[in-house]
C-alpha cells in the first residue's frame, strides 16, 4: 500500500486559534473546553449509540497546520533545553504522518456534538476517528518513559495584573466570547504555568501573546514567574471590525 | 478538508495471517510477538533516536482488510450476545476510517526493525505512526467504560489434546516456523481462552481453525472448555507446496 486516503468524520471547535500556547498534552489544561462536531452524512446518530457510558475518549486527528511538510527526523523538545530526540520518540506534531492522538474527558452529547475537556488541538482540527478509552488495553503499568520520565517539567507561577479583570470584562461586553471572563482567566493560568515558549523563545523576556477565542493575553516570563500584563481584542480575529465598531459606539 | 492522503511509514510482521483469532485487544495475548519494519527512505535511523527509553508504544495502523468498505453504523460485540452498539462507542475494526490504535510492549530494536509484544493486528498491517506512551497524558484514572465495563468477558479453559505436541513438532521440523512449538502452544492457549468466535459462530460446536504463521490449529468449544484437537500445515500458506515435498521425502 503506497497511500491511504481518509475523509474526516468531524471537526473540532476549540479556543486555540493559533499554534502558540497549545498545551503540549491535552490533560495539562483540563479546563479547556472544546466541541467535536461530527458530520452526520447518512448515518443518523446510530454510530454514537452507547458512547455516553464512557468518561474518556481517544481523538485521532489531523495536525492540519502541518500538512504538506515532510517533517524533520529529530525535534528539540522544550524540556531537553537544546538536545534533540527522534520524532517517533516524541509526541511532537511535526510527524511523518500528521496524525494526533489525544485522550479527552467526555462531558456531554447533544445530537452530533460532543463536548469534551482537555484538548491540545487547534480550532478546526479535522477528526478522523473517535474510540472509547478501555483501561484493559490502554493502560501500561510502570511504563518506562525515556527522556520524558527523566526530565520533569516544573510549573511556573502565574501572576495576573490587577487591571486585566476590568479590561477583559469590557472586551467581553463589547463582543461576547464562548466562555465567561473568569473562565478565560482560569484557562490562561492553566496554560501559562506550563510555559508555552519554544527553546529559542526562552532566551527572551519580551512580551508574548496568547490568543484564546478572540482575545489576546500579553505576558512576559521572568525566571519562574509568568506576568500577565495586557489584554486586547485580537487583531487577526474575523470579528475585529465588529469589535472596533462596538468600541467606537461605547466611547460616544 | 475533504480527504487526507497518508503514506505508511512501515509494515507489521505478525503471526496472524487471517482475521479469525486475532485478539480483540493486543494485551489480551501478551505473548504474541511481532516486528515493525520501518521504511528507512531518506531518514536514516535518526527518527528513532531515544525510542529505546520507552517500554510501551502506540501503533497507529490501517485496518487494511477493511479498506474500501463504508462500514456499518452499529456492530454486535461478542460480549453483548446479540445487542449492538455504535461503531464509535467500540474498538471494532469496521470503522468509518479504518484506523487502528494498539498499545504494545516495546522489546528491542535492531536498525529499522522494532520487536514488540501484544499485537492485535494482521500480518502486513501498514503502520502510519508510532508514538511513545506517556502516562501523564495517556492515563485515565477511574474511567467509566460503558458497555465494556459492565459486561466482563469470562475466560475459557483451554485443553490441548495429547497428540498435538508430537504432531506439531513434526510439522515444525519439516518447515521451520518463526517461533518454537512450545511458544506456539502458549500463543494458542492465550488466544483461545478469549473465545475468538463471533456471536453467530457461538451457536455452533463445530471444528474451527486458528492459523498462526503456517500452522492451523483445529478446536471446538463446548461450554467453558476449548478443546484443541488437531494441528495441520495450513493449505493456504504459500509454503504449502514446500511442506508437501518435505513430507513426501520424510515418508520415503
Amino acid at each position: 500500500m503506497n497511500q491511504i486516503s481518509l475523509a474526516p468524520i468531524g471537526i473540532l471547535r476549540s479556543p486555540f486559534k493559533e499554534k502558540f500556547g497549545i498545551p503540549r498534552q491535552g490533560n495539562l489544561a483540563a479546563s479547556i473546553e472544546a466541541e467535536i462536531e461530527l458530520f452526520p452524512k447518512d448515518r443518523g446518530e446510530a454510530w454514537l449509540d452507547g458512547i455516553e457510558g464512557f468518561s474518556h475518549l481517544w481523538l485521532i486527528s489531523v495536525f492540519h497546520s502541518h500538512l504538506g511538510f515532510k517533517g524533520p527526523s529529530k525535534i528539540h523538545p522544550p524540556r531537553l533545553d537544546g538536545e534533540s530526540v527522534g520524532i517517533l520518540a516524541s509526541r511532537s506534531p511535526h510527524r511523518p504522518n500528521p496524525i494526533g492522538l489525544t485522550l479527552v474527558n467526555f462531558v456531554s452529547r447533544s445530537g452530533h456534538r460532543l463536548k469534551v475537556h482537555g484538548v491540545d488541538l487547534l480550532d478546526e482540527t479535522p477528526i478522523l476517528d473517535i474510540k472509547p478509552f478501555i483501561a484493559d488495553c490502554d493502560t501500561a503499568i510502570h511504563a518506562r518513559q525515556g527522556w520524558v520520565g527523566s526530565n520533569p517539567w516544573p510549573k511556573k507561577s502565574v501572576i495576573i495584573a490587577n487591571s486585566i479583570s476590568g479590561d477583559l470584562e469590557r472586551l467581553y461586553e463589547l463582543v461576547p466570547q464562548p466562555v465567561r471572563p473568569e473562565k478565560l482567566l482560569a484557562m490562561v493560568e492553566e496554560i501559562l504555568r506550563e510555559d508555552p515558549r519554544s527553546v529559542v523563545d526562552r532566551q527572551s523576556d519580551r512580551l508574548f501573546w496568547l490568543r484564546l477565542y478572540d482575545i489576546d493575553f500579553g505576558f512576559r516570563i521572568v525566571e519562574n514567574n509568568v506576568l500577565v500584563e495586557r489584554v486586547r481584542f485580537a487583531y487577526s480575529s474575523p470579528l475585529f471590525a465588529k469589535f472596533e465598531q462596538e468600541n467606537q459606539k461605547s466611547q460616544n
